[in-house]
């Protein structure tokens, strides 16, 4: 399976920031992976279907393979946004060969095992908005360093992260009418709270910082899902899941 | 009282980057403050007339409340230049309402118990000198590494800083006719050495990059005064304070 | 013995940078040097010809003078390309004068007691070839991490590192016709094989990032050499030398 190097950074890097491993399975419907963080507070879901890839060649059968996160991390590091990169994998091992002009690397990464794929249930959320990446990176940085929880509140025509600590507290905001907005706020109810660790939320942010738009959906003690697509035309998915945070 | 964040910045952040905590006073006159660090070694002196401001309204009393330096050198860092502050206090919290387009926060800095106001006293220096601060900046990471003291030497025409270590000697020098220079030094008598501590001065030139002129004045014994303005048309005054390292 | 600051700095930073110290000879073949790292794995060579220097007066006698490599790289690292740095040395003080409009340094090392000069025998090397840095520092940063060692392969028109960890295997390879090749890849047989650490290379390979070519010479168990010119026409030579890491 061939593909651009943007396209396997963008879905990569995001999901092995977070992850420390994953199962991954290639197959007739491309690449595909669920897994949790080893603190079972974030999960991650990845969906790359035979159209993320410039050339899609699935193994015969279909593998499954589980990959070290910090490891293919660091892959991603290495390669460029131009590179040509052709995945595959016969189940022991997941090969990438990295291409640019005049200079060629393969990336061998052997098979560990790994936990069972995480079942993460469907939900029904109470608050969903889509936005640009920016305004969650500046507030989850404005909110960082007071408390290390931070309250998601959504009203008709608002968002806002709203973090106290001992000594001060922390309220940014964007309304409706912003740029940073690209759907408008929906909520059930007149209001929709809920409290997420704050650590947790700014990695996902900062996993997800290179996508054009980020979908969150959340509920009152439920999980936070963080979504966005990638590929040249959004063919991929890449989900975050964090658990609330249940105040004492 | 309202003010573009690049004045607040070159304002709070210097004075914030040198002082753990510092009373600030908003009054009729503005907002002022004196602070000294912990090891009483530095001080700084921040006067912000109503001038100084785009809207000014002081509080019908004048309050007084003591704010945690990093918190607030922090906050600056979460600013941006084209952002529009609200400052205002109740003696018992400082609020500070950030807004860009689409965009608001709101940060609340509860007061912290702090020392009474440092009284500086007023001081005859012997030798004063006005320049780029780029001109320090590069003769403080000079001397850097050689030496934790430096000595500052005026003599007409011409300012040098000196340190020696126990294998290496660094002699920075600027002299009558550099551009590096806004005033002729002026000295007392045909030379004027002072020593100072290579760190402090270090944390205070650097807090002053900012700044478009840096007026020195120093006497041997004497602490060295460094002076920056700020604000729209340098209405604002910060003054550092770096008492004398008394050689052995 | 004046250059500019370019000069001095590519041949300086880069050994100084490798070795904690390094005895320098000033006379009137102009500066040299050679060197051993701490733990004798590392080794370098500097050779910087009157030619190398903008205004060549050398010592009326040769001088010797052990120097600490830190600290000559900290100045490097001061010097900005286009300063005007003047060397001289009485055999007790390396004396650099660094002008710039406006701000003039005087840095003076002291001599340190040094090892003699390293004696490095003239070795007949079975694969040679130039190429720019960058794939080298790439290549370095492709294989780090995955193991402590890398293999150099050298085969008619094609130069591999190989480096193989627990969970993985990295192989960089640049062929004929790339252009990060500046000459053919010359191997004595049909295929040169040797094993150097790869910290080592990284820091000579990064130390060598700002030449223009860089010529590695290897062979079995044989020593790395790897070589590039300084100054304004390449006058001045710098050579590293790696010993070879035996697979146990």
């Amino acid at each position: 399976m061939m593909v651009e190097g943007r396209y396997l950074k963008s879905a990569f890097a995001p999901v092995f920031r977070i992850l420390e491993e994953m199962p991954l399975e290639l197959g007739e419907d491309g690449v595909r992976g669920v897994g949790m963080d080893s603190a079972h507070v974030a999960a991650a879901r990845l969906e790359l279907p035979p159209g993320f890839f410039e050339e899609f060649r699935p193994p015969e059968e279909e593998v499954e393979i589980g990959v070290d996160g910090e490891y293919l991390a660091r892959i991603c590091n290495r390669i460029r946004v131009t590179d040509e990169v052709e995945l595959s994998s016969d189940g022991e091992e997941l090969v990438l060969v990295v291409r640019r002009e005049g200079y060629e690397r393969v990336f061998r990464v052997r098979g560990i095992e790994v936990g069972e794929s995480a079942d993460l249930p469907e939900l029904e959320y109470e608050a969903e908005v889509t936005l640009v990446p920016d305004f969650l990176a500046d507030a989850v940085r404005d909110v960082e360093g007071v408390s290390d929880t931070v309250e998601l509140v959504a009203r008709e025509g608002e968002l806002m992260l709203r973090a106290e600590g001992e000594h001060s507290e922390v309220r940014p905001v964007v309304r409706e009418g912003s740029e940073a907005l690209i759907t408008s706020v929906e909520v059930e109810d007149g209001e929709v709270k809920a409290l997420y660790s704050v650590d947790y939320l700014k990695d996902m942010v900062r996993a997800a910082q290179g996508a054009e738009s980020v979908t969150l959906r959340f509920g009152e003690e439920l999980p936070l899902e963080l979504e966005f697509r990638v590929g040249p035309a959004g063919e991929g998915t890449v989900k975050f899941y964090l658990a609330p945070r249940v105040e004492e």
